[in-house]
Parts: structure tokens; C-alpha cells; sequence
């Protein structure tokens, strides 16, 4: 079998603005904004052919488009046309523009609930004015917040979409519904089964550095060591510095691809066994010896093309991604717990504490999150009674920790892929891919051709 | 069998005030309001023991208390708590208090959505705040638009209420989902079959109106015929008299119960029959004659207790309606099509006329209402994936033009009550009731035992 095009053809793919209200819960601003969206139509079998409906999550939805290769391979066999919308306050779709993030006025038409009804009226927008769509079947897929996104939306949708594939998606990474400790317990052991003594090595690294950042002289040896853009200054400049490695190798377990690819960053095949390469010491390492071992790891995630002259630690993934906007909705709905031990994980501890959390929301634009709200309006674990949606998750995934990974019901399936990482199954399909994810997706698959025989039978009652 | 007391003993019922957000969608506006609740728990077995939650609608909670004599009825065989939450924006529950309807931008909170809202973040803190309440099933009951409530209510919230009972609840009465004309045909039907040349007589009386009303005298005459408490005094006069007379004949369509009852006003049992003795005139009948019965038709809706001295057609109705609050969400998001052909019903022609209505609503409020908000959101005639859902109505009841009157599915079922006006089944039982509402009172309590049946078993599985 031949390997795909790394990106879809830009000729099959058309780009369009809708006109969406900017409050869809409330009269008074009236106003309307430019929602993009992408259609790929060349193998839709119309009339009645099924529409693949990317819920689109906290990016530039182009970003998106190209790396769910899985919709673009499955369009032909299905007879499919697929979309892919952008959600509100990223990517080109700002309600206000360029004032979109000024304050928290113009914030506050950022929810997923106003995400989730963008989308409904577009599906019913398209399929009441595109010939051939009327009864078209609609399917929601999404990954990771996407992935919320499509099961929520078939949760409360469910006249709009007949389906949704809801990929890596942490449904459960709310407060009382999973222990905080386990996204990174997940990170830890993918570290661990990487490489020798890579997870204690990690561990260990906190403590070398909060040694060697202590003097000035240090804290220059470590900014040469790591090649930083920006030289540590003081503590504060290493507590950063600690953070940013911290979401380094949490990037890096989302990332474990079995090949060769470039979703947060460009990687190695299995990259975390290339940083474990770089960290396999045993116990009677020095501090400075560790954290040189730690600067070659962490350049296979930020230098792997070779093409970083430095490296800047106020970023840790591709700028595709809107994380202003995500920040924003930590701040309000997507109140997300975790925490650390630095025994069952690698890191140093940190107990969740929502108080200090909801303070700096109030300082960063002046709201509080609802700590309770996601699991109220979105069901929490009491979800058995919605259907037709299907959970993946990829066991290297620190976000399954945080995901459905059990049937619920004969219609709400769960799909494990052990040695997948975030929404794998979502990516273009590769001769490296496990056979977990080829299996996983023919299910997908599967589900999705029920799905629509489901509601064929509806429109044409035998 | 005793007839039960008019109203609950007082001592039963306790009020509550919840503290709920006025903005359940936004962050920005982070106040809250004192939302009030009635609770009486008599009957409730705890730990455990169901709670039956009146979703309000449009008007003061102790008025609809008062006429849901069903939910105080069947409390003790359940061994159930019941709670009556108060809509926002009605009676006590003012966001804003003596502001809240002061312009757009404090109504701009009233809507169907955050009411959903108020009434589940309410159910969860009430179970996590009641001893004993933790594992209560929790059923939605509520009649007319709190009927469509409870109904939506499980459709969106399946997490929080195990099922509802929607009585005559018209969620079809949106546009492209029923003819508009068929509300008014069910109006003219109920006075066809309450006597004779009843439905023929009231058609006639419009063009008697109109010309009688043609002249100063005949406006005078009609005033004083009418005992009217502000005399006509020019064709907008007529037209403004002829409106309240057609909301006069719906209303007594809406409450032809088979006993004397207060519900919109004290009225006798089988009040259109009452009415319609006053309208057996012949062919032959002259514009007076007939307008003199008309007025004494009229006068057994506004006057059956003898009590008024002058009939005020500003009103239709108690005052226990919140009627702006109602026009308000009228000219949002229940934009419900109604229209009369004098053929098919008594009354004048009349289309419907969205764009007119929106103009309307944009002078009233500054607001434009969006026709097909309702239809997307709530899913319209796309509603099968729900379930645990009762749609009573009653076959007398205009309102049963745009309600369920199929079996949807096993578990979104419809009740049908031939002799029954509008939410007979909700009301205190009566030996005047017909046998077809007792059964489905005895169905609704079926229903009510199978779900609580189904929740018990998922918190004891076997």
C-alpha cells in the first residue's frame, strides 16, 4: 500500500466563512462573526452521502485538518464529504476580531457551549442549503478537546449528529471524577518503560537543578548548557525553567508516535526512547553530568531538525495551537485537576490546589472557573444514557488517564490502543502503526457504517 | 374517597431561596440571585427516596404548587420529597430584582437555557446537601412550558433526572413542525361539540363586532353591553376588544375542566358548555342579539363568581402569569406560529407573519426573535435518541396542536386523554375526572416506578 500525501491535496479542500451569532444563549448582542470552515466534497456520493463533521478544538483548524489524516483515508470507502470547523477565538475565527482576547468582555463568548451551538446551526446551515445534504447523515470527530467537543456534541445534539468518535478525549479529567495523580503517573511510566532508569533520572533532575541554580554561576551554566534564548536569571527564572521541562516530557509521552512526524514538534520515531538514550545514568551520576544528559533530551524535542539556534522556554509546542484561548477556558469551564507525588510519578510534588488556581484566573482576566460546571451540564460519570459514541485512547496517552477507557453500553464503546499516544488513531495511517491502531480504526470504521445504516433506515423505513 | 384539600397545608410546604448564577453560559457577569423553591418532605423515605421536581414555567411556584394537586396525591405512595423550583424572572426569582425587567440588557439572563441550568445546578447541590438525598432519583413533572422544560430537562440533563413527565407540553408548536392553524382548530372543535351553532355563532360574531363598532354609538353601546371597564372609543378600540374576546374563547379552551375549578379564573365544570348556552341562536340571529349572548358567554369566564363589577380587557387571566416575561421569551426563542382561516376555525383570517412579529418584538424589547433556535437546540421532530419521557395531553386542550400525541419510542411515550383540557392530568383528583385521565394518572405512576426502579438498580446493582 502506498503511503498517503502528508497533507491533503490543497486542491480538494475549500475554504468558507459563516456567519454565526456571537451569543447564541442571549439576545441582546446580536451580532454575528466570520466562522471558517473546510470542505473536502471529491468523494461524497450525493444525494444522502455522510458528512464527517471535524469538531474543530483550540487551534488553527488548517493545523488540524492536516493531521487527521484518518477522515481524509476513510472519505472515498465511506462516499463521505468532510468538514472541518474552526472553533470560535482561534485559529481566523474571532467573534471581535483583533479585540477577540483584549478583555473579558470580549472573552466571554468563549465556552464550549457556544462552540457546540456554532456548530449545530453550521450542520443545519449546510444541509439546508447544499443539494444533496438534506438527509445526509452527520458525523462528529474530534481528538483531545476536539474529541470532547464530538461527544459532548452528540450528547447534546443528538438531532444533528448520528455518531461521534471522540479521540483522546479526557471526558473525566474533572474534579471528583479521576484521582489528579494519574495523568502524570502515565507520563512517568511511559519515561520508564523507554529507557534505563530514564523516569528515576527525571525524578532526579529537579533536585540537580534546584542545586545548580542556586549560585549565579549556575544558573549561566545551565542557560549555556540548554542553549537558552533567554539566561536564567534567578529563582524565579528556574522555577520557569522547571515548568517548561515539566511540559516537555508531558508533550513528549502525547506525542510517542511510532514514526517519524511532526505534530507539537517535528520528532524521531519513538522519540521518548531517543531522550531516554540521553538519560540512562546510573545512581552515582553527578548533577552536572545528569543535566547535561538532560540538555541532549531535551533538544531531541526542540532541536530534532537542528534548526533551533536556541532554546526559547516560553514555548513548548507549535504555535498552531491557541493557548491564550485554551487558558481562558481552564479559567471557566474546563477546570482540569492534577497533581504530583514524586513517588508515583517523576516530578516534583505539587498537591491541586483550586484556590491558588482560581486566584490566578481572577488576576489573568478576571473570572473564576466553576469548579463543578463540566460535570453538571456534561454528565460526568452518569453518561450511560446517551449513545453512538466511541472513546479511544492510546495507552502511552497521558490524557487516557482522563478518558473513557471501559464500555459503558453496547453504543458507548470505549477502544484502547496500547501503545498509541495522543489520538493516534486520528493520524494518517503509516507502515510503522501498531496493529492496536489499525485495529482501532477499522472499528471506527465499522461503528461509523452502522451509524449511518441506522439513519438511512430512518428516512427510508423498509 | 375524601376530596382532597383545595391547596396543601401550608405547614407541609417549606420556601427556600438558592443562590444560583445569573449567567450559567458567561464568566464576566458573576452574580447571583436569590432563585426561590418550594420543599415538602412529609412523605419522603430517606434515605433514598425519589424526589418529584416541578420544573416551573412562566409565573409565580405557589400558584403552579397550588395546581399540581398530582405531585401532592401520589407523594406518599412513592415515599416522595417534593420540590417546586421557581422559574427565573417569575414571581419571586428576579435576577435583578425590581430591575430585572427594566430593559434588554437585564432580561437578557431570561431565557429557557439558564432556567435548565438554575434548575440542575439546584438538583445537584440539593443532593449533595440533603442527608439522605445522594442516591434520590430525581423526576421532572411540569405542565404547559414547564412541561416543555421537564421534557428538555431530561433531553439535556439525562445526568441529573432520571425521566419527566411532560404534561400538555407543545414543543411542536415551532415553526415547520406543525401546521399553524391546528391550535385554533382544536379551540374551534371544543365549541363546536359544547353546543349548538356554538363554534358557527362565534365565527359570525366577528363582522357583528365590526359593524356594530362602526359607529360611535354602536362602540357605546357594545362598551356598556360588555359592562367594559375602559369604554371603546375607535376601531383600534374594536380591534384591541375582538383580540381579548379571541384570547377569551382560547383560554376556555384551555380550562374546560369537567369540575368548577380556579385555575386562570373560577369558572364552573364544562365551562364552553356554560358559554355556549349563551350562543344557540339560529341563522336569523341579528348583530345585537348575538352580541348580547356573546357578551354573556363572556361573562361566565369573567364573571361566573359575580364578583366583577366591570370587565378589564387587559387582561385574560390571573396575575399569577408573569405575561411579560412570557412575550419576552416569545420574541426569543419560543417563537411558536399560530393562524387562523375562518374556515377551518371560527375565527378572522389571519396569517402568520414572522417578519411582523419580529418588528414587533425589536420595538417591545430591542431583541429579534430567531425562529429556528428552538428547533436546533431542543431537536425538533428529531428526538428518538432520548428516553424516559411522558407527553400527556389532553385531546380538548389547544395546546395538544403542537404536543406529542405518538409513541415515539418504548421509552418517550404519549398519553392521550380525550376529555381532557390543559394538564387536567396534574391537577388534584376530582370525582368529576374522567376515566381517561385516572388511567393516565395510573400509567404516569407506572412510568414514575419504572424509572425509579432503574435508578435504584444502577446504584445496587445486583
Amino acid at each position: 500500500k502506498l503511503l498517503p500525501p502528508l497533507s491533503p491535496p490543497r486542491r480538494e479542500v475549500v475554504f468558507f466563512f459563516f456567519f454565526s451569532q456571537i451569543d447564541h444563549f442571549g439576545f441582546l448582542e446580536d451580532g454575528t462573526f466570520k466562522q471558517r470552515y473546510l470542505v473536502a466534497a471529491k468523494h461524497w456520493q450525493q444525494p444522502g452521502g455522510p458528512i464527517l463533521f471535524y469538531t474543530g478544538n483550540e487551534g488553527d483548524i488548517t493545523w488540524f485538518c492536516n493531521n487527521t489524516g484518518f477522515m481524509w483515508e476513510i472519505a472515498e470507502e465511506l462516499g463521505a464529504m468532510l468538514v472541518f470547523a474552526e472553533h470560535r477565538y482561534y485559529g481566523e475565527s474571532l467573534p471581535f476580531g483583533q479585540d477577540s482576547y483584549s478583555d473579558s468582555k470580549h472573552l466571554n463568548y468563549l465556552s464550549s457551549e457556544q462552540a457546540l451551538a456554532d456548530f449545530a446551526v453550521l450542520i443545519r446551515s449546510l444541509k439546508q442549503t447544499l443539494p444533496g445534504a438534506q438527509h445526509s447523515p452527520v458525523i462528529a470527530v474530534g481528538g483531545s478537546y476536539g474529541g470532547m467537543l464530538s461527544a459532548w456534541f452528540r450528547m447534546k445534539y443528538p438531532n444533528i449528529v448520528v455518531g461521534a468518535l471522540a479521540a483522546s478525549a479526557p471526558i473525566w479529567q474533572f474534579p471528583g471524577m479521576v484521582p489528579c495523580g494519574d495523568f502524570y503517573k502515565v507520563v512517568t511510566q511511559d519515561f520508564a518503560r523507554s529507557g534505563y532508569n530514564c523516569d528515576a533520572n527525571i525524578r532526579k533532575s529537579w533536585k540537580a537543578i534546584n542545586n545548580v541554580s542556586s549560585s549565579a554561576s549556575g544558573l549561566q551554566w545551565l542557560s549555556e548548557e540548554f542553549s537558552l534564548c533567554a539566561p536564567l536569571k534567578n529563582k524565579i527564572g528556574a522555577v520557569g525553567f522547571k515548568n517548561w521541562l515539566q511540559e516537555t516530557w508531558v508533550n513528549l509521552a502525547m506525542v510517542d508516535y511510532p514514526y517519524e512526524a511532526n505534530f507539537l514538534q517535528p520528532l524521531p520515531r519513538w522519540p521518548i526512547q531517543v531522550v531516554c538514550k540521553h538519560l540512562a545514568f546510573d545512581s552515582t551520576v553527578s548533577d552536572h553530568q545528569l543535566l547535561q544528559g538532560l540538555s541532549q533530551a531535551a533538544k531531541v524535542y526542540y532541536n530534532f531538525t537542528g534548526s533551533s539556534s536556541c532554546l526559547n522556554t516560553s514555548q513548548t509546542a507549535t504555535s498552531s495551537l491557541g493557548l491564550l484561548g485554551w487558558f481562558y477556558q481552564a479559567c471557566t469551564e474546563m477546570v482540569m485537576p492534577m497533581c504530583t507525588d514524586g513517588v508515583q510519578d517523576m516530578f516534583e510534588p505539587e498537591e491541586w490546589n483550586f484556590q491558588a488556581f482560581s486566584d490566578e484566573c481572577n488576576v489573568m482576566f478576571g473570572v473564576r472557573p466553576r469548579a463543578d460546571w463540566a460535570d453538571i451540564v456534561y454528565g460526568g460519570k452518569n453518561i450511560a444514557s446517551h449513545s453512538n459514541i466511541i472513546f479511544s485512547n492510546g495507552g502511552l496517552d497521558p490524557w487516557s488517564a482522563g478518558g473513557v477507557t471501559h464500555n459503558i453500553t453496547d453504543s458507548l464503546v470505549s477502544i484502547m490502543i496500547p501503545d498509541g499516544a495522543h489520538h493516534l488513531d486520528l493520524r494518517y495511517s503509516n507502515d510503522h502503526d501498531p496493529p492496536s491502531v489499525r485495529q482501532a480504526r477499522a472499528l471506527e470504521v465499522k461503528y461509523f457504517r452502522e451509524w449511518i445504516k441506522q439513519a438511512k433506515k430512518k428516512h427510508h423505513p423498509a
